[in-house]
């Protein structure tokens, strides 16, 4: 026996089931949701809700399912603030980048690593974020690739083995060799603690044929892919990920024809991680035009230490409303039913009969407030699988 | 007998007092400071803090003066959700603008726009903000402007008469009229309730001539000149305020370079708003500009449920940084001491002896992290005139 849970008064209801509401986001005014244990039980408009345990009163406020942050790099030690405030300051910076954290996280403990991590996931909760993808890279050893898997396996299921974040250190003259170790011994180590497999394709990173050898192995070893694709320069990124069944390609700021084309086409969801541009000045991806495409355009935080360093996902929407094209209710979409397709999950990022009971209870009407009042802190209350954590 | 209060342990104490550390900010890295009563009656380095009755433990992170948001308009009912998605989707939408807001505004009993602005000076509390000043200008007759001011000032000292925020409805074919209203009758009903008078100087508001008349008048009865200015378009706006002393020309979008002549050589200074140009996909003023030209920089939220729709701070810290050529601690200074020098204030906007104990406790070990952190809700604590309230 469960105990079930009324939410009754909730203002606007975003499902994300068009079954159930208005529109793409399923929307519903004047609604109520039944949790029954860790999943929805009912959705629906407050006047038809059934009884339960127990009632709780939203008070007119929005909720919408938690958001799904599918793309972020949680296992580190240090951060690098001072490297961010040279660039934002127009001054030289030389040390460290990437290298710098690589140093910091090899050095630090185990507990250590894991209380960083379980901080910035209750920073994120705290934000409404319920599911959130990490990823190992700044270990670069297959030892320290595994800690940093195992480590992440347990706050998260969402575990992707990066071992081709850059070339370690180590193999700075063979990156041929560094390519052979990620695909091999390190993939070996790696692959029982991670679901997934990416690798950053860029010029200075992975070119089309390291990471076409680096996908191809993981996926022969049961990861499924992903690919940090087409970032910093237009490549071979975004298509080689669709050809190979990637569940997302993450970044898609520099796109051809082609490569809409494709994501348009296939099954890889083209995710959007407008913190990094906003923190490295870059210019934004096009959401616009894939969207008037018809790929299917996820956003995400790409939360690290050096080119993203937000946990927010509502930061992320109000963004993506003001630079990248999109409506506040296809940011809202993308921040949470798009991260759902991102990860391959039909269990969250939805709030319909079945879903894991994940949702955020806002402090405002409407889940458009997420763009219209961007920085505000607008979480009343957040319950993942059913209990409310926040 | 006042309570003293030591705060120990403080990774990086910003005071804004140069004599006390480096820089600008008078920056103190492993820092005490000492509350006594409502004051601060020390700041240096840790190892030399007197005794004081009770102690807290900083635990290596942050603290710096509380934010003073100089410019918002936070006397209203209503919300304009329906307009920003619109504006947001590219849809056209006609109905309502500021009009909107001013029939919601008049509608509301006094206690529903007490209970609004207590809401939001609350929520702005717990992002750090400290100092609040508001304005009128949803009522736009005598009794509902004379209204708004008292309302304000049960919540606030700093309280700023905006008649002038656009020609009444029922004046429409008689702006002539109108000003005659806002620099009589009106400014004698609203004169004792507030310690500002502001217009806003626009093509479609009120010209130079109006302005001048409206900012002398209300000199005239003891309030000192702020002014809303060069907002969406070259105008007098900027110099008519350095020629009149307003304490602050806010906006600043469009200058020429005799506007930022003025400003540099002027006592009034130059209040950036980003959150408006982000809500409106508007250009963004140039910071760097203005700071390399000698003018004083502030930054505010002009919080406002058309425009800006932000009560954030750091949000606006994280945009300046981002959009307007501003480093981490220009934007710091400008929405701390920027803010009080905006509002003529020696006692808030620094920590050093002799200042209100208005002070924010972050959690990240510097004020940078405002920046390099955008959309995460950093606050740890906040003290209030000595008081800790978050
Ligand atoms: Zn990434
Ligand atoms: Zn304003």
């Amino acid at each position: 026996m469960t105990k079930s849970t009324l939410i009754r008064n909730i203002g606007t209801l975003v499902t994300n089931d068009p079954t159930l509401g208005e529109g793409p986001l399923g929307v519903i005014e004047g609604a109520a949701l039944v949790l029954d244990g860790d999943r929805v039980a009912w959705a629906g408009p407050g006047a038809d809700a059934p009884a339960t345990d127990e009632a709780h009163d939203a008070e007119g406020r929005a909720v919408l399912p938690g958001f799904v942050d599918s793309h972020s790099h949680l296992v580190f030690a240090g951060d690098r603030t001072r490297e961010f405030a040279a660039r934002m300051s127009g001054r030289p910076y030389t040390a460290g980048g990437i290298r710098s954290t690589v140093a910091a996280t090899r050095a630090a403990s185990d507990a250590e690593l894991g209380a960083n991590l379980a901080r910035y996931l209750h920073e994120a909760l705290r934000q409404g974020t319920t599911t959130q993808e990490t990823k190992s890279g700044y270990g670069l050893t297959p030892e320290q690739e595994a800690r940093a898997l195992r480590i992440a396996g347990e706050h998260t299921d969402e575990v992707t083995y990066l071992g081709a974040h850059i070339v370690a250190p180590e193999f700075a003259d063979d990156p041929a060799g560094y390519v052979a170790q990620v695909t091999g011994p390190m993939l070996d180590a790696c692959a029982p603690h991670a679901r997934w497999v990416d690798v950053f394709c860029e010029q200075g990173a992975f070119d089309g044929d390291q990471a076409r050898a680096i996908l191809t192995a993981g996926r022969a070893k049961g990861l499924t892919p992903r690919i940090h694709a087409n970032q910093l320069s237009y490549g071979p990124g975004v298509q080689l990920g669709v050809e190979l069944g990637a569940a997302s390609a993450d970044h898609c700021t520099h796109l051809t024809d082609a490569d809409v084309d494709a994501l348009a086409q296939g099954d890889t969801v083209a995710t959007l991680l407008p913190g990094c541009e906003f923190s490295t000045r870059a210019v934004y991806p096009d959401a616009r035009r894939l969207l008037d495409a018809g790929a299917t355009v996820a956003l995400s935080t790409d939360c690290n230490p050096g080119s993203s360093f937000t946990s927010s996902m509502p930061f992320c929407i109000a963004v993506a409303v003001r630079e990248m094209g999109m409506t506040p209710d296809e940011a809202v979409w993308g921040a949470t039913a798009g991260g759902a397709r991102a990860l391959r999950r039909e269990d969250v990022g939805r709030l319909s009969p079945g879903a894991y009971a994940d949702l955020l209870l806002l402090d405002a009407p409407s889940h458009v407030h997420l763009a219209y009042r961007p920085g505000v802190p607008l979480t009343a209350a957040v319950w993942r699988r059913g209990v409310r954590e926040v």
